[in-house]
């Protein structure tokens, strides 16, 4: 039950019938055909499944491990880890002039999928380097590109993001890390960083740190941030290796999860930094990249759903529990397989139409990153900027749902270890709390990104909503199933946003009451349109004669089970926030 | 953030505000005034906190190690046992001539709520013992009761209970493992059992196993089923140990949780063991006891959330971390603590009301059955029945819900094995599974309590809710807030019983499609009902002029939030019930 099959043809049906990329004009995006994202995805599925998946619960159960200053990963990563390098994925989405491959950054998506999905604690050496690569060629001077760039795209060296200190994690205003401007135009670092994924390792020969810190004279607060490269070894004038940095790693935490991947404390003792973009623009420049960020932390959400679910869906299918309700499936046999009873359905159901569901709206997004980034497109910047936060959220509070739901099929055997399904409710735990926790996406969403641009943004979003079913309306086999209940959720969010904007400033507690709701509310509109859009794409290829009308059958059921049993949570959502701040904030803190 | 509180006074709250015990007239309760419970929690509480709390964080880390036949538990867990014995607490509700104090089983389940709370996996060793005896007392004969009720009760030998085998566990009519009979009455017992709770351990003379097996003569099936004696050490006539027998410990599982208690693999290899009660009525048997040990389960649901409520609650007081939007609530501090902020609460009042609702929920449960018990009450019974699969199926789902809450309250801490967030998350998660699956439970609630006696126990529940909201429709501080919602959740509840009374035979799929929604909702009508009571409770002790107006304040402030924002949950289940089989069965199950 622990294999791992990369979906390529649910993720070519996204990226071909529903968002036609090859179609859509965005820039690079021509290339993509069928033929040539085929290609790719199934290349990477092949890495995933053959070499990535089968270290997933070895690395679990071993664990990295500090020894006198070094981290060992587990067994097996090393030689993992090269074969990422020959393949050269670290590159696919990045630019040729780095020796990268230039494509977009959908295509990344799709393949972080399957990595993710097979390996998620591995894969993160590769996603933060990928991160920090971002905020280099944002805001890197041309030497520092040159300087870093190359190696870290090649994974010869890898990359962290240092952000959390002991006393503070959300609030950075309270940072304590200083660094101390030199003659030489360098830095000295020195401060504690804690909870530093892949801090520190034995993959890379270096490993680039980028590190908030504050320099003198920026002001109270978050406004004295500045963000700074560390790198493990410095690096010579000709890009050689050369000393040993001021950093170590002081401790590798015991997490609930992901034990593959080593979180570390680090100690930044007088260590050189150089600084990176605008000093005392720190905050900016790390959160240039923060809808790529967070949109991979979502994609973490239904990529370790996914595993979870196949596993579940074979466990399902093979043991024998029970008899049908409806007579005998297995007559023959001496009982019938768990997926005959109605409520271990439901439960598949519910895994599956969420997995798909959110693909979906991810590589939706990506595909409008995509567009902002290559044509400059202002309104989809917008837009997806205000969906990040739902999609992170939303996606990863309900990846962790599907994974306990998947458990739940298993019985006894999936509070065993042995069977794998513990892992990956263990390891999606960590995606709702890490790259800002989720009570603090529903706070960006409401407090910010809704009224982001005179709330033009949250209007665009529901004008797309709108179109959408009235072009479609005259199509039956969407209406009642698909169109008629997107309108109704769409409504409600409406309804909420609306109670929100009448509250406004004179009651901020009401809004910030009913914050989770809200993501949770959009999350489910924005899986409606997603079903709703994947419906239409199935229906378009049975009408064309599709060899395979078995699958967009499927795509059909799973949606209306999506449409019909998942979506009313709007209201509920909808009848919490209405109840405003009272409920929630009568008892004082002090009569908890 | 580890220490542990026990909620005395919350728990005389449902005693004696709610329930009035005391004045109930049920055998044995007439002793229970405010006085005698509180003496006795106190001393129950004292021993949690003192004893079995400081156990926890190191039980789970250390776990049970099996080594030569032979299953080590924790540092500390044996003299932690010693006290447990010395202290009499597992004779507490049992029978005065065996040595116990005849208490009533409601005051067992308070101070079960404690130990539970204090150390789950500890309790264990406890409990399975005290549910073994309640078969002994239930089917033994005399002299099977001298032998072994003193000892276990005294706990100077432990008990099991063994269904579960590797191709079955729901399903037992598949179960192997045999029992021949021999010439001097007794049995051969051999086959293998899995996931025996405290199977093997050190830290008792002699383990009492209760095991399951086919006897020849009857029948395929559960037909055939017979209830064994299994003793570890053979017990001589003068009640000294004998011989080894063949049974052992082949493996001890690595669980997601729960790993103080050893959860053991065990052979019985031509086992000696002796009929308890009728032969082939073996499940008939085994599940006279399933009242009390699935409301056991249900208790761990909320016992275990409460210790991680308790550790969030101190965190979120203390947690420095930006500034309440009202303004700020900590000026002379760098930020203000997390509990200032709306979502934070929110997620605090989730988890707090939720578990108060439940200990009244699981307390009044608990004196249901007395009153069956003690006063052979068969409406009691009968009610109690019904109510036990919602009991541990919602109780559960929620417990392990808010337990993950709690995580989230730490942020990044909280995934951190160090601030103990994730054990509590990790041990709530088996109470979803084991006593019957969560999936099992809602079978049992529709397929089988709701039509049970023809459904007149669950007009009997329709007929409470009604006449409480009859008899204090005229009390204004009840009416909007408490009894208004209580009717609406509980008109959702009938309309879905009689949805699927309408489905019934002609479509059993249709209720079974919607049995996980219905033990939800249930669940929350349930809870519903246990509020106003609550409310009503703190409305009256407030006007009569209670010393502590602030306890009960906030038992109104925290009934509110329930009612308002918990409560409508009732609505979307019912929605999801009505939409029938066809979304959940529509995609065939060689098509997933």
């Amino acid at each position: 039950m622990r294999t791992y099959t990369a979906p390529v043809k649910d993720a070519q049906f996204v990226l071909h019938d529903v968002l036609d990329i090859a179609g859509s004009g965005i820039p690079g995006y021509a290339d993509l055909d069928h033929d040539f994202t085929e290609a790719v995805l199934d290349a990477a599925g092949k890495v995933a499944s053959e070499i990535l998946a089968p270290l997933n619960a070895s690395g679990d159960a071993e664990g990295c491990q500090l020894d006198n200053g070094v981290v060992r990963t587990p067994k097996g990563f090393k030689v993992a880890f090269e074969a990422l390098k020959e393949g050269g994925w670290n590159g696919l989405d990045l630019p040729e002039q780095y020796g990268g491959q230039g494509l977009p950054y959908l295509v990344g998506t799709a393949v972080a999928e399957f990595f993710v999905s097979a390996n998620m604690a591995f894969n993160m050496y590769q996603g933060l380097t990928h991160g920090a690569i971002g905020a280099l060629l944002a805001h890197g001077s041309p030497a520092q590109k040159a300087t870093y760039v190359p190696k870290m795209l090649s994974l010869a060296w890898t990359g962290t993001m240092n952000l959390t200190e002991p006393h503070c994690g959300t609030d950075l205003g309270l940072m304590r890390t200083r660094a101390e401007p030199q003659e030489d135009g360098s830095y000295l670092i020195t401060g504690q960083k804690i909870f530093i994924s892949a801090g520190e390792h034995d993959l890379a020969e270096n490993i680039i740190h980028m590190v908030l810190a504050k320099a003198p004279g920026g002001g109270e607060g978050t406004r004295g941030i500045s963000l700074f490269i560390v790198p493990k070894f410095l690096v010579n004038a000709d890009g050689s290796l050369g000393a040993r940095n001021a950093v170590s790693c002081g401790k590798v935490e015991e997490k609930m999860g992901i034990h593959g991947n080593s979180t570390c404390l680090m100690n930044y003792d007088g260590a050189t930094g150089c600084l990176i973009g605008d000093l005392h623009k720190g905050m900016r420049a790390m959160f240039t990249m923060m809808n790529e960020a967070r949109l991979g932390v979502g994609l973490q959400g239904y990529a370790v759903a996914e595993p979870a679910y196949q596993g579940a869906l074979a466990y399902a299918k093979d043991r024998l529990q029970g008899r049908a309700v409806t007579g005998d499936a297995n007559p023959a046999g001496p009982a019938d397989p768990l997926i005959v009873h109605p409520d271990i359905r439901r439960n598949l159901m519910e895994q599956k139409s969420f997995i798909e569901g959110a693909r979906a709206f991810t590589y939706w997004a990506a595909s409008l990153i995509d567009r902002s980034r290559r044509m400059g497109d202002e309104a989809a910047e917008g837009l997806v900027s205000l969906m990040i936060p739902v999609l992170k959220g939303f996606q990863t509070d309900k990846g962790f749902e599907a994974a306990v739901n998947a458990q739940q099929i298993y019985g006894g055997h999936g509070y065993i270890e042995e069977t794998g399904a513990s892992q990956f409710v263990r390891d999606a735990r960590i995606a709702m709390i890490y790259e800002g926790a989720n009570g603090v996406q529903a706070l960006d969403l409401v407090g910010r990104k809704m009224t982001q641009d005179g709330g033009k943004h949250v209007m665009a979003f529901f004008d797309l909503v709108k179109g959408f079913i009235r072009e479609n309306e005259g199509d039956a086999g969407l209406k009642a199933q698909f169109l008629d209940p997107l309108k109704a959720a769409s409504k409600d969010l409406q309804a909420a946003a609306m109670f929100f904007a009448q509250q406004g400033a004179k009651n901020p507690d009401a809004a910030l009451a009913g914050a989770y709701d809200f993501m949770h509310l959009f999350g489910h509109v924005c899986l409606g349109l997603m079903w709703a859009r994947m419906a239409k794409a199935a229906q378009a290829a049975l009408a064309a004669g599709a060899a395979d009308g078995e699958f967009y059958e499927a795509k059909l059921a799973t949606g209306r089970f999506y449409m019909a049993r998942q979506l009313p949570a709007t209201a509920l959502h909808l009848a919490r926030i209405l109840t405003g701040a009272d409920p929630v904030m009568a008892l004082g803190a002090d009569a908890f």
